[in-house]
């Protein structure tokens, strides 16, 4: 505390991000990473960067990485918002399209960012609650509000709706921003980008720090009709008018251009997923229906943070979130085969053991 | 425009950078840019860090990094901030120091961010005039304040104000926090770095943007004491937990570690500068006394924005800012001897022609 601080300071309460920690051959299923490198074309793309031209400002409009991605999305290049990672992405969405005199509306359970940034910008929100087995209840939604963000697939349940549900969710909410944050999206679910040509009110936000294998070059970005990504353009110059480093820039745009790599990644990842889960259920875990590169489970005679704790003695690193209605569940990252094969082995033990 | 937008949007101005136009051959002198390419060690450490660990969040603490600042400077780590350059810096600065009941005061040419951040955080502000001479009258900031920001050296003016100046202003105002933006301060002027531990209040800002040659690494860093970082970080895990990619945070490092690289760069740049004085003074212009890797000229018999455009014309791009007390001004930054000479060339032919 300090009596210099601006007093709106005092009231934050800062994120917490998921563990880094500092230690060899730990097994990190805790912060959603990918278990593989980036496309390789990456790599290529920043040593090229890589020279005397650092000493030049980025292009502040980032033209040539919005370019690629409207080019692979279908959309036109003012429709493409780009930021440091989507979590500056959705602080700019937040202070540009909800904050409204209604209340903005979310899941109680879902991105643990959005409250916070709620508080940090002013903004009056609602949580609506998930059903008991933690689904989306769309009807809860048709009630008088500013606007409305939702993660799709959910985190941390990884629990996706279908296209057809965000369609019919625009259609009931024609007069209020919906932003539906994609950072999961790339593991199964239905994207609702073929969408924004249809609804101007619907902005979809992406990251690249997973299916995309980029979590340490901090780029996300967000597709909606040009008057949103105006609003966004808007905020996001007036905070810091060069967003994206040179060598970010080069890295996102070989990344979104490597499809093949993103298919062929993230297939692997949805083929560990389905072994993560079915071993889990051998174990007795109640897991949920994740499309995601996460799965949510619990078992129904454990103890959450001390399972967690268990396994952290075995170097494997999962997530477990103290908020009352998940307590008693574990987000655990979908890593390689291997890995995942480590951390069922290792559960088994754990289990067996303290029966 | 959009019914979508928070209504605080419409009201907002962006900040227009200076160009960066994509031009073969052309002379930048507009934006400040280094003349010359970063350390060399920065190159070779970013090569070392592309590869796969980028799948990994960087560290959101970017200890590493702030450690060798922290020896750079003789202070401790929980002494240091970073951001994605100095503008994301001190935009957490406005929010998180610089709001309070009474206005913040600046002078009233100097960058032009900080109205902007003023209205984006709703912050009241008190633009304190220079002298007739662009220098910051202390006297006048003898009044009701609830923070104070000062550029030193000024933009784009280049003027400095000595470090007992700066340590006077501390001692008028030991109950608001008092920010010095150091951006230019490697060329010749005196930080206020060194003051850090004897004033609570006092916060300064450095960037890698102008001697460090890296603007487009997006690296900016806050010295002051740890109640105030912590302050900063509060703001900063709020708004975006993880700031710094993982590229620029061993760029950075390295930079921040080639001191033999900085002093050889800046006196180039100093010796040019030095040069520039000069011819524009023989050309009749009246130069301000700079301090920074820029300089403010301006030519009694010439219309400034004109002489602009006729340097556009020959392939040489300067700043002209249209603000009523600089529109006879011209901000010219400081390239090598060789681009310097051409500037001077170039000026020399246009004032004979059109004489």
């Amino acid at each position: 505390m300090s009596r210099f601080w601006s007093p709106s300071v005092h009231a934050l309460e800062p994120y917490v991000p998921g563990e880094q920690p500092r230690v060899a051959d730990l097994l990190k299923l805790n912060t959603n990473e990918s278990p593989y490198g980036p496309s390789p074309r990456v790599l290529d793309a920043i040593r090229a960067a890589t020279d005397d031209t650092l000493r030049l400002y980025p292009d502040p409009t980032a033209l040539t990485l919005r370019q690629s991605i409207a080019k692979a999305y279908g959309v036109d290049v003012p429709e493409v918002f780009v930021g440091n990672g989507s979590d500056e992405v959705l602080a700019h969405v937040f202070a540009a399209l909800l904050r409204h005199d209604a209340p903005l509306l979310f899941p109680d359970v879902t991105y643990s960012f959005y409250p916070v940034y709620c508080r940090l910008f002013g903004i009056t929100y609602e949580a609506i609650p998930l059903t008991e087995r933690f689904e989306v209840d769309l009807a809860a939604y048709d009630r008088p509000c500013g606007a409305i963000i939702l993660a799709n697939p959910n985190a941390p349940t990884g629990i996706a709706l279908p296209r057809a549900s965000i369609r019919a969710l625009l259609d009931r909410h024609p007069d209020c921003p919906v932003v539906i944050d994609e950072a999961y999206v790339d593991f199964g679910a239905e994207s609702a980008v073929p969408l924004v040509r249809d609804y101007p009110n619907l902005l979809v936000i992406h990251t690249l720090s997973k299916s995309r294998a980029l979590a340490g070059l901090r780029v996300g970005y967000a597709i909606g009709q040009a008057p949103l990504i105006e609003g966004l353009t808007r905020v996001k110059d007036s905070f810091n008018s060069y967003p994206l480093d040179r060598l970010a820039l080069v890295g996102a745009q070989a990344a979104i251009e490597d499809e093949a790599w993103l298919r062929d990644t993230a297939d692997k990842v949805v083929a560990a997923r389905g072994q993560l889960d079915q071993g889990l259920a051998r174990l007795g875990f109640d897991v949920l229906p994740s499309t995601a590169n996460f799965v949510f489970a619990r078992h129904p005679d454990r103890n959450a943070a001390e399972l967690a704790r268990a396994l952290r003695e075995h170097a494997i690193i999962v997530r477990h979130f103290s908020a009352e209605r998940i307590r008693d569940w574990l987000r655990i990252s979908v890593g390689t085969e291997a890995q995942c094969a480590r951390l069922l082995d290792t559960l088994g033990t754990l289990l067996t053991r303290n029966a």
